[in-house]
């Protein structure tokens, strides 16, 4: 069986967010990735993957998974893979899975003290996102809130530098922050803005119970009108002479001192 | 004045490593960058500007520091720019620097406790290695030991994620690591090698007044060979269910529980 060009356009087109945001899904690309997705709870309607993949074991059990969890499997040929594939080397599968839908107001009213949610103001670099998904994975943060300024996060660069994140961290996307902030306050979430400037260090702040913490854009940081909502301004201590921190390093090194402070 | 086609084909041919590591330079762009690179003590033979850069008041400010710093400056137009830069928008400016010869030996013997040295072993990733040296240039760390199988330092895409760490930070290139780490373990080094698989965790690390902290390749981590010399095995501690953490955030991690320790 062979796929249409129309299919292949379709499924291709997936790579605009445009058509992301209208169909509602997203592709996730080789081995590990599908597996996360379909180990997770997430829906995947469709799956597509070569004769080659199949037949390798970790590959069999993959489509024997993904059949169970509702997938429908189609095998295409290397070529046709490679028409509608991000990377040049998609390991020989890729699935289409559904986005998650969940309100920011949701997500803050059900995670259990210590709570522990990120926000992200204008995060530009698709590497930087997936990194801070990949991290909040890593420390256990309930959830991440992305405002509707910064980078898709269903980019397929992105899904990729989560590695595996995506499926396990609840992240809204698209969203008014400050309207989310206010929320959270209303909630008994104290916000921590990360600044530069800010003269409370990251080694002595005392988190609250219910913690929202706050990162900016690459270049100029957290805004105004959020930065003017936090309860805290808090920096990440320095010890040479660099202007800067990486964000998704800033995000690593908070998130390790917010959960030393509640271990 | 106007380049030659031959003058532009060799400055463009040090976007490739075997011509950088003949001529001992690397390029790089933009107003930052090249204002880190004048302010620092690195050879600057050569830069290009265009006349718009030059007559703006930041640009006109450098081009006299380069200037009085021995540099031969040359206008170009921006077509000319365009030609031989790396990035689309070089900002109108770009500077040819000559490498930094200093050896490993040296380097270990020369930083005063509490010393903090980093190997990386197989870096992979160009935006992973320059995060990496911006985290050592804001924690302080008094130099880098780069192994033979890591990407290329001078690689433009890595210049540029330092954000003008390479020219505050020593790095040594090239090494036989393991060789390295011996070294400094005559030298009275304690080596830590980070493994996702050890039990300790960042935060218990004692760590020595002088101390070599290993980080390896993205998918493999620390060769077998480097791994057997460690004084310590360390780990990041995990409160989630990510497989992993980016290299580069496990070193902002590292590096502030190593400041924290000495602080």
């Amino acid at each position: 069986m062979s796929l249409t060009k129309n299919r292949i356009r379709e499924i291709r087109s997936l790579s605009q967010k445009k058509v992301r945001d209208e169909l509602n899904l997203f592709v996730v690309e080789g081995l590990r990735l599908v597996r996360d997705a379909a180990e997770s709870s997430f829906d995947i309607p469709e799956a597509f993957s070569t004769a080659a993949f199949e037949a390798s074991p970790a590959g069999g059990d993959l489509i024997g998974l993904l059949r169970a969890r509702g997938a429908s499997c189609q095998q295409v040929t290397h070529r046709e893979l490679s028409q509608f594939a991000d990377t040049v080397n998609a390991q020989g599968v890729l699935a289409v899975v559904r986005k998650r839908d969940e309100s920011a107001g949701e997500l803050i009213r059900r995670i259990a003290p210590p709570a522990l949610v990120v926000a992200l103001d204008g995060i530009a670099d698709p590497g930087n996102l997936g990194s801070i998904v990949r991290t909040c994975d890593w420390f256990g943060a309930g959830g991440i809130l992305l405002g509707r300024t910064s980078v898709d996060l269903y980019n397929p660069k992105v899904v990729r530098s989560t590695m595996g994140g995506i499926f396990h961290v609840p992240v809204v996307t698209g969203l008014d922050l400050p309207e989310c902030v206010v929320q959270a306050k209303e909630q008994g979430y104290a916000v921590y803005v990360t600044d530069p400037s800010a003269d409370l260090f990251d080694g002595d702040v005392h988190f609250s119970e219910r913690s929202l913490v706050v990162f900016g854009n690459e270049a100029r940081g957290v805004s105004g009108d959020l930065s003017r909502l936090a309860d805290e301004r808090v920096a990440i201590r320095r010890y040479g002479v660099g202007e800067s921190l990486n964000v998704g390093v800033a995000c690593g090194i908070l998130l390790s001192a917010h959960r030393r402070f509640h271990a």
